[in-house]
């Protein structure tokens, strides 16, 4: 049995934050399918475990962890990797994994869910969304046009959450290289890293039925 | 001068949250309207100083800092109130703020703003939005049921930072004490705290012209 389980989807990119960060401190890990699009996460057993219905979930010995953001500031702590060296660090890394929350992984999952996944969002809401991710976009390339990585000369758990969605570039129907360049140079530097693999090889669950 | 500056407007619960903080802590503040509804946040001005173009943002001596659990994050500490007294209340915290930015003020708030406020959204994207916040506050009161706090048997930043938008209860359009009774008794409880005030009583800037 492995040290730390994960109960995740190869589809969520918001699971692939705490998969990618386990991969990447070589942690001794394994995933455990959450049967998403069939509804596992609504059902009773699941809230019981995470009232908010939602993945990632890690398992690490008698402590359970929700909520990506969460699972970063842990491992960044267990494994000394990723993290900060004082409080204002840590702030400022806070600060980016919460702007993802709210704004970019929000907007971006949400429209790649809605757009390639569920194939049921109404046109205006799809345009909505998708206006909301562009200004996030926006804000992250222009960030990103003179430093290497979002907050500190080398990556952080902020990086590593804010990539979360954004390896699935095609399912969203973006170029970065195009039209965000600085995105595409550090999603290029993240995924040179030791340890690095797509969510779509580091999670169980892809291709969907009927959607490979 | 005062020691804190805040710079906020009276409609954001976003910046309500660092605002109830202050007060709540007995800080010697003082509020600088930002001009939202003009565009302010959009300017190349506000954007050197936040590139995330958003509201709050607190300066305390040399320091400014930008996001509004990162705010409360660092008020929690100077202040030692409404903060935890170990890592493991410190990332359950955490949860709840992230689980907030991402899902219930993200919803609540953008669908108040354009519902209410910019009266501009299209019918389906506003019944998509209302649709998702409902389930935030299902996810809320369901939490609520059996506890004071969010998050331990005081009151945290936890607590502040979801009680952002939720005083604007008629501007939502909703009837907490019908439908989320749970919300409406821990909002009784967290007004009912020396320093509390509505947030059109604690940040310039309402009414709207046009909207009084």
């Amino acid at each position: 049995m492995s040290e730390y389980t994960l109960d995740c989807f190869a589809q969520s990119g918001n699971a692939y934050k705490a998969a990618l960060m386990l991969n990447l401190c070589g942690a001794d890990w394994s995933p455990t399918q959450v049967d998403f699009f069939n509804g596992e996460t609504r059902t009773p057993e699941f809230r019981s475990v995470n009232i908010m219905g939602e993945a990632p979930v890690l398992h690490h010995g008698d402590l359970t962890l929700t909520q990506s953001g969460v699972i970063l500031d842990y491992l960044a702590e267990r494994f000394g990797r990723f993290g900060w060296n004082d409080s204002t660090e840590r702030r400022e890394i806070m600060r980016w994994i919460l702007w993802d929350n709210h704004k970019l992984t929000s907007y971006t999952g949400t429209y790649r869910f809605l757009n390639f996944l569920a194939k049921s969002g109404d046109p205006a809401v799809l345009e909505f969304l998708r206006g909301r991710a562009e200004l996030a976009w926006g804000v992250l390339n222009s960030h990103l046009a003179d430093r290497e990585f979002a907050v500190l000369d080398r990556p952080t758990i902020a990086d590593i959450s804010m990539c979360g969605y954004l390896y699935f570039a095609d399912e969203i129907g973006v170029d970065w290289k195009a039209d965000y360049p600085g995105i595409q140079a550090w999603l290029d530097r993240l995924s040179g890293f030791d340890g690095w693999k797509h969510p779509y090889d580091l999670m169980p669950g892809h291709p969907l039925p009927g959607n490979s």
